[in-house]
């Protein structure tokens, strides 16, 4: 996963310039949506939604804030950006369908590398069946800089805002937490290894799952399909991408709630706790803190219980409280903690926490 | 134009962390579109344009490639950075209604800077009746990324694609061409100067003209609502981003046609050639080339010719060919050249050539 065996010949962009660039790498995109009446080549795309509601979201990766390419392959770096745009589609309850990628590409970086990134872009559209519709690309003073929008269709009253969220509500989150960030932790750990013994492989055997869900993470479009299956509308729904405790109070701060979570409820996989344990971390402020797992954090109505409980990728955390001064989480001892937002902080920190 | 007299107090970025600023920057935004239901603070934006098309463009501007902050006043850049994805929409005969905004500051920014950039993005929303609606904002490890995102909206049979220009059919562009690119030259000149002379001020006087088209281009809304008074449908339409031969030729690709162009036709402004003829630079070579002019090129038929022959903004340049392997310049003394693509080639280059 983390090194081109068979490394490519290396081509200069400066040999296609920037019209040739953008033609060679979107020349084999089809258009599979409806909605998507024109794609890359005109000065805008063009888009029919008809009756639907459109979504529209924006992310943007820069590299040595957002990943390093030292332990980044370039197709995942493609996909990731791609998924962490649907992800937030995903949280509004709507479909996906068009993406529009603009990168900054220092001359360093070669037709190879681009392409690469561009495959796992590709990938990613024909997974979740979204369009590449346009983007823009320039060259870059410094490192890589990838900014993707996202657009997605929804029909109104089924859209899931973060402010609906009310007393005894439970609060539910989707697959399991902390394994982006222990996934992080590890490569960066081995980086430093890597760097101070000189160029000694490092060791990832058995952590797979971590790094899958640092650089690859997929985002729950099984889950948006389950809503629909078992007649659900949640109440209030955001991707955890800054962290469980962070997300949750963006959820309780726009709905004028207060929460109580279980420590004990807290879905960590055991490979996850098993690495934090020998990294001296604790599981459960993985999970809280960390990040980028981009589950789906929602809150359902106390009636939709008996709907939800069979679920096997949903975790019931906690419930949604009147208070709205009051975020707390209970640990395992029964001790009540206030529930405080130590999530990612893109501009304090180039780093997760 | 190009100091700021009244420096403000200088705060820093991490008092107010990434949630903290994306409120105080957009705190003050009220939605004006029928189509922008829901705007800045959740996953998504949400838009709903009922039965009409909708257009999306996107730019990426990089400090040190496309706008250099010795010279370029923050609020113009935000004000620019709207603009030249507007102009896109204009473009395509629609009307922009939705941007959103990412930026990459590094901590060196200062609160106020960045409230200046939000002061240009709001001007030019209010403008020209935009709606921010979304974005992100994080860090940057080097200088200021700014990824704008523009969505507009056009009755189907209204769209102008590149690729309908037909034998026969007028060429025309609005406004004057050249000024952009003389305002960077003359900036580039002074700026030398100032750094060689250790900080004596630049002299800008009577250069008013070259400097607007250059830090604060307007996108030609009028040339759009004219099309409509007049009654007039463009085959093909584009705007000068990387300058008028480039662009032209775009045009002739993508409708598979060839063209002939007259050079003592192109529109320049008497400021722009007496500027040029100062810098031993050949004005009509800075038209084709030049480009950042955000003027409309178009092609309409030629019975069309008698709608738009009074129009004062709109210049008729030449017309289409059937050879599509022929683009020709006439010059002034009848002479015919090969008209070639010299634009702004973002990844050979990092200035305008």
């Amino acid at each position: 996963m983390l090194e081109d065996k068979n490394p490519k010949p290396v081509s200069e962009l400066s040999q296609l310039g920037e019209f040739g660039l953008i033609k060679h790498l979107t020349e084999n995109i089809v258009l599979q949506n409806k909605s998507s009446v024109k794609g890359v080549g005109d000065d805008a795309a063009v888009l029919h939604y008809k009756n639907k509601q459109t979504v529209v979201t924006t992310d943007l990766l820069v590299e040595g804030v957002h990943f390093d390419l030292l332990y980044t392959p370039l197709k995942h770096l493609g996909y990731k950006a791609v998924v962490v745009n649907i992800s937030d589609v995903y949280a509004m309850n709507a479909h996906p369908k068009q993406i529009t990628v603009s990168i900054a590409v220092s001359n360093k970086m070669s037709i190879e590398g681009l392409e690469d990134l561009y495959e796992g872009i590709a990938l990613a559209c024909n997974i979740y069946g979204v369009d590449l519709v346009g983007g823009d690309t320039t060259s870059s003073t410094s490192g890589l800089i990838i900014s993707v929008t996202a657009i997605g269709e929804v029909e109104a009253k089924d859209i899931v805002y973060r402010n609906e969220a009310k007393e005894h509500d439970l609060i539910c989150v989707s697959g399991d937490l902390g394994g982006a960030f222990m996934g992080l932790q590890l490569l960066e750990r081995e980086k430093l290894v890597f760097n101070e013994t000189k160029g000694i492989q490092p060791d990832f055997s058995g952590h797979d799952y971590v790094l899958e869900r640092q650089l690859k993470p997929e985002p729950r479009q099984d889950v948006i399909q389950m809503f629909e299956e078992i007649g659900i509308k949640p109440t209030a729904m955001i991707d955890v991408s800054d962290g469980l405790s962070s997300d949750l109070l963006h959820i309780c701060h726009q709905s004028e709630v207060g929460c109580v979570i279980y420590e004990d409820k807290i879905p960590i996989d055991f490979t996850v706790v098993s690495l934090a344990q020998e990294m001296n971390l604790d599981p459960t402020v993985c999970a809280l803190n960390g990040g980028e797992d981009y589950e789906l954090l929602f809150t359902i109505k106390l009636e939709d219980y008996e709907k939800i409980k069979d679920q096997k990728r949903v975790t019931i955390i906690g419930h949604i409280t009147a208070d709205k001064e009051n975020y707390t989480i209970v640990d395992k001892n029964e001790q009540v903690h206030k529930l405080v937002a130590q999530g990612w902080n893109a501009l304090l920190n180039n780093k997760n926490e």
